[in-house]
């Protein structure tokens, strides 16, 4: 038997272009982060033979720690993402063709949940304001909103369902894998552990715990994943103007913080899209997608099905859902399924 | 090497004493459970050898699921309850004696938190109306509040922690090992379990759950923990007075129902002890005894030290606190800790 | 619904009597462990009702660390085993009615796997010599091998298995219940465990750990399942006529010595059901019963295959074979289906 | 606080060079797998500095499913590999500099234990044969044993425990960084495993898992990782002339096949370093480094114990030995601390 796997990479039928911008709007981020951030766009094979021609683009955005780069992480036995993006558009079955954008808006506290915040920068704007127009300048898109889709996974798929609702003008269709919504189900019960973690290793304080994991290994020690993901979030969704981040629970105890957890709450795509502005927002949509694995570590297949609600409460078209047999992590086989079904959907 | 293990039990020094009581408050309880209940009762050594002296009582409860038989459950290579009582009381540097009531307010759907509640029947009234007098009239207590005392684990340290708030007049000492305190650390995280059990197994109902599980092996499929555990908790705290369950959760989706949540947490140790009821209860106690284990499943070691600083705040006698090594199993050792403890600070 | 759950135990319809035998064999024993041993023995309803009546013996015997009285261990919401035994031989369809002998072969290493062994004891001979004739002298049994079975789970379902091969005369059906076989799969995955717990906490000395063992709770600690089985195998297995235990493995970095495991292999129930002996011996028996769950965390279900086997390839009798979805805990409910099954075709 | 993280790799100070060897050794494998291979060069910054100079050789190789391409795969918030070697060179304290060499022997069943065998093809003299000629043809090597040092992880430390053993006269140091050693500690116990797969999702038959797995994202299904590296391990030690792959277990029970674990076993470092072959290689070696995580799920910080204490028996080098707090995964960290024992030792 010939096997069927091909190591090492293989012929790109399309083309994968690496680009850099120079972004004006993450100048003096409050992380000190870097300004210039990777773009990559991949421009399937119709994009070359047929030079008249304009295409759908559709965004594609990373996890929390993503970094554009990790878009090449190969697993054992299987392609990386751009292999399976272009094994799609080169397949004897592709759908209408379209040009995938990959978006960084990684952080140095692991991520930006694609929002503006004094605790992060202002990675929404950056991602609608320069990149979009950056690609729209320089690649053959069809540039109206009709024709533009967003989609990730988990916060990437977090990025998809808010983005849209914020920016209907800009976006006309959502795919979110195993995104992050319904807060008490997905980030609530971590307050714990991030707890318990801050009183067994760092005397109860978040400056200790950043300066020991600044300092090793990260992610080698127990409680890392709480913490870090705590911190982010609060930084992206509870942040004074001063820089002040605010968490949502006492932490010595885990107990709730209610006012704090209310500017949570408010960005949870389900709550969201209970907003009149969500409703509209989400009615507007040519194509929705969701799906996530049914156990999921964090549950965020509960938050797929309340989104799948709100979306049909909203009076919005009809959504893929599935909810299929996978946990949290290496299910990068899902974003061409999606992809698919945007780029059919958001065709001329 | 001579083993120090003595297995298949051992002499008693004290005696233990099996009673039943004909309750009448729990005549009608709304389950259909037993109002005939036993009573276990402990006299230590000095209760036969001296005659003329009254002893102070120390009240133990279960945790859910309890019946009082399973006090005699033997670990491996351990002692069971009466027996390590029995050594407490029987040794050289025993405490002041006292006697120990072993209370069952067990209910078929596993506990009743040792509330009143239309969803499960009068269990706080049961054992402070009726076992608390049988036991005075029975067995030469102290029979006043300082020199009673209730202890127990798990909802059996919810009880020691909540019944005494509730009747300062009845009990001068408590203690509560791995109790359940700060709703959300402890159950919370539980309702997304509960919610992906009932849609994988059970079509969303708690009905068919329940029609499955009275049918097989109780506690053998995955879920079962966690839809009995928040089911009793609701049977408990949020029940209509028309005996009407009130779950404070979206059952298809975990998303919490802010009202009915409300109604578990006015039962909160921690905001119980924040009332003014509470606050002047707490105060008025001669012994507070608080520990857990700091890997608790249910992370009830940060319950504990929220419910340490609601004791501080109040300004109540400086408790017993510690965290110890250990999960939320296989603790037993630790109950006559406390025991010795209450022993002797309620002693006449 | 009126719950089916009875608690606190139930009105008995046979009789459970407990038995002390003071035995000669365990007299001396290595391990200074009681010669005086609890004998349970549970008379069915017809046992009293027709006075002339005889009765197959069944022997019901317990895996690592089994103490006769963890029989009334209960676990929540479910009936302990005497109640079960007595469910089954009272209920309308019960099997033909046999009398159920409790041994206790217990040991302060943990067990005896019911052998003889410079290490532990004479337990096969205690069992085989001295509890047999007890019963047969004390009770109106069918006093003939052909009406005398054996029965138990994990180390007890070992004992089921090997005991009729060493005494064919004396047994004529067994049934074991995840019973321990194959011995590379139940035991040895648990050397380098052991090796590894030995190097973290003990110096990598058996004789520290045993120290440490005996002075705080039991099986409190990371290691001590594997610690405790493996020393308690060897114990039974591998120890020198003058008292050396033997360990079958380097216990620095768990590489097997195979002149040790060999001696280990010679006892294991499938390698023994290939000696003609034990060929001959499983010939001769009448009933034969073999489950384990499909998870068990030792793969018993794969010695329980193993043993399947060998029963087919040495022309025995069609035994019961199931295999069920469960672990190695919690199953006390597959017990009275095997004791039907033995009663049944043990019957008169 | 600035950020330490430097996202999306970094400026290199040396040179990655990816070439491709057309193997002539690999031709027709009996997999089908590639001949031609790729093969990385780091090249550190005096290489191009100091162009009289010549370097040792350090060959660095993966572990099981590893392909070439792996080493850019980036572990959130980390470095990836050759940014690490880069780093390692390029400090202020950098050793001797050294010229590593990524190795690419990946196979379609996982992996080739840099062994030559008739189930995957000749992998050993491939690296031995041609990837290291063509290094010291292609580069400015310093080309004896005495300045060659191979390194890994995993099967990867392996391949570098076992390759210097066959080859002495090739290789003057190694290093292994939880290398496959003590078959029964890291490979047996997972035989139960595989056959429970086998049986539960198999029909027992491994060519029904290989058509499965080849259909489905790999690695994806509970069992698949002991199937693949069992199998992958028979393809490596125990395939016959005609390449029959020889399981040394049975499949349905995991009961061990003696003749066939016998030729697993003459491929364990800890036997061969038994050996006079292998303790004369041993003592010919400049440097020796051994490390594992003391939770490795593999055990394979016994197997490091186990073939320190060889390499002492052996009269060797005193080598570098270190436990260290980590599992098996996410230890990319180790490498650099190899790299540079072996880049000092093997110096001119």
């Amino acid at each position: 038997m010939r096997p069927e796997v091909r190591p090492w990479g293989q012929p790109m039928r399309g083309r994968l272009e690496e680009h850099v911008i120079d972004s004006r709007l993450l100048r003096d981020n409050p992380l000190g982060d870097p300004a210039e951030r990777p773009v990559w766009v991949y421009l399937p094979p119709a994009y070359d033979s047929d030079t008249a021609r304009r295409f759908p683009s559709i965004y594609l955005i990373q996890g929390m720690t993503g970094q554009v780069d990790m878009w090449r992480n190969r697993i054992a036995f299987r392609k990386n993402q751009p292999e399976l993006i272009d094994d799609l558009f080169a397949a004897d079955d592709a759908p209408s063709q379209a040009i995938v954008v990959f978006v960084d808006c990684w952080t140095s506290v692991g991520g930006s949940q694609f929002l503006d915040s004094p605790g992060t920068g202002r990675y929404h704007s950056y991602l609608c304001e320069e990149v979009v127009p950056w690609v729209d300048r320089t690649f053959r898109t069809l540039a109206e909103r009709d024709h533009r889709g967003i989609t990730g996974k988990s916060s990437g798929g977090y990025g998809a369902m808010v983005t849209p609702m914020l920016r209907p003008d800009l976006f006309g269709g959502l795919a979110t894998h195993s995104g992050d919504a319904l807060f008490e189900d997905c980030y609530q019960p971590e307050f714990r552990e991030a707890a318990r973690a801050l009183r067994d290793h760092y005397n109860g304080s978040f400056e200790r715990f950043w300066e020991d994991f600044r300092g090793r290994p990260a992610l080698s020690r127990p409680g890392d994943e709480a913490l870090v993901n705590e911190w982010a979030m609060a930084a992206c969704y509870s942040t004074d103007e001063d820089g002040t981040v605010r968490l949502p629970f006492d932490l010595a105890t885990g107990e709730l913080i209610p006012e704090v957890w209310e500017r949570w709450l408010r960005w949870d795509p389900v709550r969201m899209a209970r907003t009149d502005a969500g409703k509209t927002a989400l009615r507007s949509l040519r194509a929705i997608y969701i799906d996530a694995g049914t156990h999921d570590e964090y549950f965020l297949d509960l938050g797929a099905e309340a989104f799948r609600r709100e979306v049909a409460a909203a009076g919005a078209v009809e959504p893929f859902f599935e909810l299929f047999d996978a946990k949290h992590g290496m299910i990068e086989y899902r974003y061409p399924i999606a992809i698919r079904y945007l780029a059919e959907r958001l065709a001329g």
